[in-house]
């Protein structure tokens, strides 16, 4: 009864990324309105951070020599030459044998290569310190330009930003940044037995649209700008419509819907009529029946209908889709994290099983407690704090064994 | 030369929750709009989902026992009675020995307990049906209720909003919802030495405004609202005068710099005189001279100065009050990664230490690169992907060993 050939998910990815090839505008936007937006171009640090060397201790700026095999019991003695004030150019020189006072984050005077910590010292007199433990050069100081060089790349192009590039930003002299505009994202739902949420009251047969919702809630998680479009009657004509509409006015498709047999012929005919189907049935369970095509230029996605399906095949689809279009850097490394499955569950055979799960610890261990029910129940995904995978060849996972699991 | 005893991370932030007792208003917002925001109190579903019984798959709704002992060599016979429109009552009933054709997500005739999928009948003719294999009752239907049933809590009270809680609150009529109103924070970074980014040129000696910006950005990740005051001169008058509007104006304040020991204790006195100091001094590094005092019922947050202290410090401590402030649940774990050392790292000695690390996989292996450098060095926090933690107790981690990492 299946009109096509599921392939495997990772083969779905690198088709859909094959195709899009769609680069964004940037945009200038303030830097305290930038976060999590992505990084335009390489960001150039315009000036050294420090621009000066400065004591990272309360202490006092000296040259290290003067201070070599000084202990409690034969101190080195110098003689104090002054103070540093802070936020100022120190007037004072540091000479051999001489040392100036100087506060956390002062200036280093001319002269001195290195700050003697105020606990590692006494003072004598006025004018006269102790020194009780030798530094070398370089000690208790950071040095003009070592934590970011002028003409340095602060900021590769692609990153997702965050608080620290922001503070960094600011840090060089940047309070705008360039990024990548939001992508738009039309999202429709089929079905003619969907109604809008605000409808007052059900007639039996009907039910609330969900899906453009929990893929509109992603579109705006993943730095997208959702558009939804309503709920969308099953026929050839309304979905044609429907779908020129949103191809004019956004950077992607997104509709759901169309888990019979019948409807999803109908999407299919569509898709394939105006554009290229490029995928269709992937080995993921729930969300095979998951259907890509590109109408000029711009993917259309359809999702099956039922809630957890569809909200499945979004994160592995739509969010594929929004990285490519902002040209969203990937991590070194995936953030899962491995758990202790609480039940046998039987695997999907042949295709790359997602279950959600309730996270537990229990002393140094994770514990995922899958929660069951049908692809149609958002309130498993509710209930659930991430999706244990199971792994195409794995034929299933017994109670104890192992799982990733990745976070909502 | 510290005039303060440090304490454990643990029981600084059990002081901190033990005094921190204000709840915040509600505000309603939008479905669309509430990603993220902390839900006020249950939230109670007011209609069942689905409103019927319905299919979950294409097929012929019969009555299950008219299925008993189906086989491909023993078909049973039944006779169709009719076809289920999608989003209507079906006017059939479904009467012993016969079945009537339903869509997925059709609604379920009278009579009939279960689906036969059309992948196990056959058309004998218009009106006959050979099933070729069994199914009991509740298969392939979703009952009345049995996602989401009326009367229940759908979203409990603390929670962070999730795209699939969007989904499920449109799926059950609210397009509105009652969250938890964002904590107002104000920020001021002292220093005489500071200015702010904007400024065209720097003078030797002085540095731009980081923390403000790095905090800023943190406290919105965490959902409150950063009401920045900019730069405050190291004087008692200045600092007081700061103070008394930023307390009148917000919930929170958060103030950085002061990392010399003079800069330190006049915070100390000035936050002592006007309020209490209920913490000064954490066994964590960096971030020792971290101090929190209640200033007429709300708390003052005095992070050290150094960038990454000010960062590390910030999402200890501050991200504790806004919790807290919010009524945010806590998880039932802790969302950090397990990941293997590149080099010996030593530990702090009885304090807890923080040392920002990027991640890699290397098969199924998580490695963890130390950024080493100052934490007075913002870039170390914008190279590393986390921070690895090196419990209080431990004496430092070899090469190859075990750390726990927690994400940015």
């Amino acid at each position: 009864m299946e009109f096509f050939d599921a392939i495997p998910l990772e083969e779905a990815l690198k088709r859909l990324n094959r195709v899009i090839n769609l680069r964004l505008e940037y945009e200038k936007v303030h830097i305290m309105e930038s976060l999590g937006r992505v990084v335009y171009e390489d960001v150039i640090s315009p000036e050294d951070v420090p621009g000066f060397s400065r004591a990272t201790m309360d202490g006092y700026a000296v040259r290290a020599r003067d201070t070599y095999g000084a202990s409690e019991s034969l101190p080195a003695i110098i003689s104090i030459a002054g103070e540093v004030v802070m936020g100022k150019v120190p007037e004072i020189q540091v000479k051999p044998g001489s040392g100036v006072k100087i506060p956390t984050g002062g200036m280093l005077p001319e002269g001195a290569d290195s700050v003697v910590m105020i606990e590692h010292t006494e003072l004598l007199d006025k004018n006269t310190l102790s020194i009780l433990k030798p530094v070398s050069p370089g000690d208790n100081i950071i040095e003009k330009g070592e934590d970011i060089k002028q003409g340095e790349v602060l900021i590769g192009k692609g990153s997702a930003i965050r608080p620290q590039d922001i503070g960094a930003l600011a840090g060089v002299g940047y309070t705008e940044i360039k990024v990548v505009k939001k992508p738009v994202v039309s999202i429709i739902s089929t079905g003619d037995e969907i109604i809008e949420p605000t409808a007052p009251k059900l007639e039996p047969g009907q039910i609330r649209d969900i899906n453009s919702y929990t893929i509109g809630a992603l579109v705006k998680e993943w730095g997208g700008i959702p558009r939804p479009l309503g709920i969308v009657e099953d026929t050839r004509e309304q979905l044609v419509s429907a779908l020129e509409e949103a191809l004019e006015k956004s950077h992607c498709v997104v509709l759901s819907g169309g888990s019979s047999v019948g409807t999803r012929d109908l999407t299919q005919q569509v898709v394939s009529g105006m554009g290229e189907v490029i995928l269709h049935g992937v080995s993921v369970k729930p969300g095979k029946p998951t259907l890509v095509g590109i109408v000029r230029g711009r993917p259309v996605i359809c999702l099956p209908g039922h809630p957890v399906s569809a909200m499945i095949t979004c994160r592995l689809f739509v969010k594929a889709v929004l990285d490519r279009f902002l040209g969203r850097a990937q991590k070194d490394f995936s953030v899962k994290l491995s758990a202790h499955i609480m039940r046998n569950l039987a695997s999907a055979g042949g295709r790359t099983h997602y279950i959600g799960v309730k996270l537990k610890s229990e002393g140094d261990k994770l514990m995922a407690i899958p929660i069951m029910g049908k692809s149609s129940m958002i309130s498993t995904m509710i209930k659930a704090d991430g999706l244990a995978i199971i792994p195409q060849e794995k034929e299933g996972v017994e109670k104890g064994g192992k799982v990733e699991v990745c976070l909502f």
